[in-house]
């Protein structure tokens, strides 16, 4: 695996340069001229102009066809009872998203969305769904005790989801959008939130699923123990990556990455997401240029993450589900807003003057 | 016209009956078996279940066709130099609907939600176009001076949105939304948050489509002036509408009168749509049931009226523009709610244990 994966993050970061700045001012311009007051449809204008940049084109291209990518796997750290599931449950879940019955594909046929489930690192044999395989190892290590990944496990996790970005993009996908299932990954994504933001245990640390006030103490202790045992620099993502997982983590990660070189739109999820793009930024800032955030989770850890990623969500509703249910949410709202810049009359087009 | 609109608002308002409890309690009970943790989708799972009880089925059906409708209309008091716009500005815009080139256009054709544009008393001629010719008089008098509708007129307006949201379900459009036109109508939407909330002209008047410090307190004078002029008890929603229109303002009384009556939830707009919901609401306090706030407006006085209405907006992004944006980019957020609730499978579909 060495040879395969060796330097490979490197050169994912060589691809990836900033918005492109005459785009945005492009857009600017364009929308003084077109058939509103100027700056009424408020964070749509920023968002619109925000996509002129990372195409390099005024007006961008709507933002279609869109897919989110669900990235799976388990938790070593499930072992200290941070969660209320068992494991099994996510290979469940991923039957469930296969067959079409969760939250996530009800959302993603309502807003047309296409879905891809991959498996990066499931603990539970799921080789019989119709999923994309990509296990990298079945479920971390638990991280309150040792490294969750060793270095080139981080890195074949990272190229997982760059390559599935390369891919889907290659394949006609102008939006990806970040989805995650796996039973326990609120804990790794608080470990990652306070590395990379300095923030406690205590001011990341959230009721995932939802567990009572004993429990929630306990995984707050787990996770204090944790950022004490392995006391990451947060100018290290990689080693973050190795002491805390998740796999799926580290395929966000990649994916996020992989959107930026390509300069596509990637519109993140919740918390899960929120952790990935904060293991991207640290790998290389630029990449949140092209990153939206998809909405607000009630998990605490997030909107830590937001303010760190500088980031303000389209959507705040209180969902705390994943799978990519608050990016497939917002979806509509990036591409009302692509429209609106594109396809709106003029003041000149529709004879009024200013 | 006496003959024919005397008495019409009561006829209305005997069709309405509040909210189904029986179909509210079953959504409930399918929220809890279905494959996510409790209350992970947060605002969208009472929004499920409030759809279930407008129409009175569990689970409910996608809220789909939808249809926005842009009443437009022209206002006395512009006068009186409460806009920087002048009044032509209404007709310009609605030729603009018309050629598919605002806001609410393209909003709309991204989302798959029809729009019908009414002329319910825009001061210049727009015969001319292909939209509902339902003008009741052309544009309102000056409410600052006298008042802006008499009660003939108020009921005619009132009439015009009801029969049109009748028909629109009659056609086979199960979602309503609301939207406006008319240069001037924050100033009579601020009178009339005022009346039905108690709050005072300061709180209530705002920007609109964008003036100045200055310009903003002389439009606040205007307000207050008008306030004390005609003092209407907010007992009398009526009254309301003779002293400060407008005549969209009426027309989307009858329309969220309308949609109430068909058990069919209609998505508020903004400031104006929550002017004339707090209209509807006292006419008939259980219109409530059926109102969706589709976003909060960066106007003052639609945070008031939203507060009184007991509602609470699913997008919060700065717009401040109407037309029905707010109410378009919201509603595929009802419909994923509703998919959520209808689509999933269960934990024993899924063979999960909880």
């Amino acid at each position: 695996m060495e040879d395969s994966v060796d330097g490979v993050v490197d050169e994912y970061l060589e691809r990836i340069a900033p918005a492109d700045a005459a785009a945005m001012r492009a857009a600017e311009e364009r929308h003084a001229q077109l058939t509103k007051p100027a700056g009424s449809l408020g964070v749509l204008e920023e968002l619109s102009v925000r996509v002129a940049g990372m195409t390099g084109t005024c007006p961008p291209q709507v933002p279609q066809p869109a897919v989110v990518t669900v990235f799976a796997a388990d938790h070593g750290v499930h072992a200290q009872n941070v969660s209320p599931w068992p494991q099994e449950v996510t290979a469940a879940m991923l039957a469930n998203f296969a067959a079409g019955g969760a939250a996530v594909n009800a959302f993603a046929a309502n807003n047309r969305v296409d879905v891809r489930v991959v498996d990066v690192g499931v603990a539970t044999p799921v080789e019989q769904l119709d999923i994309v395989h990509a296990k990298v190892r079945p479920g971390t290590r638990d991280l309150s005790q040792t490294d969750a990944l060793t270095e080139d496990e981080a890195r074949a996790a990272i190229a997982v989801g760059f390559e599935l970005a390369d891919k889907l993009i290659q394949d006609g996908y102008r939006c990806l959008l970040t989805g995650d299932m796996g039973i326990a990954n609120t804990t790794a994504s608080a470990a990652l939130i306070a590395t990379f933001t300095g923030a406690t245990a205590d001011a990341v640390t959230g009721r995932g699923t939802g567990i009572d006030d004993a429990a929630l103490a306990h995984k707050t202790s787990v996770v204090r123990a944790a950022l004490a045992l392995h006391d990451v620099a947060a100018s290290d993502p990689l080693k973050a990556l190795q002491a805390y997982g998740g796999l799926e983590h580290a395929a966000l990660t990649g994916y996020i990455l992989g959107a930026a070189a390509n300069r596509t739109p990637v519109i993140l999820d919740g918390v899960i997401a929120g952790a990935a793009a904060l293991v991207a930024q640290a790998f290389h800032p630029a990449v949140i240029d092209y990153c939206v955030a998809g909405h607000r989770s009630a998990e605490p850890g997030h909107a830590v993450a937001l303010k760190k990623l500088g980031l303000q969500p389209l959507v705040d509703l209180d969902l705390r589900l994943g799978e990519g249910t608050g990016a497939v949410l917002a979806y509509p709202i990036l591409t009302c807003a692509v429209r609106a810049l594109a396809e709106m009359a003029t003041f000149e087009d529709a004879g009024i003057g200013q």
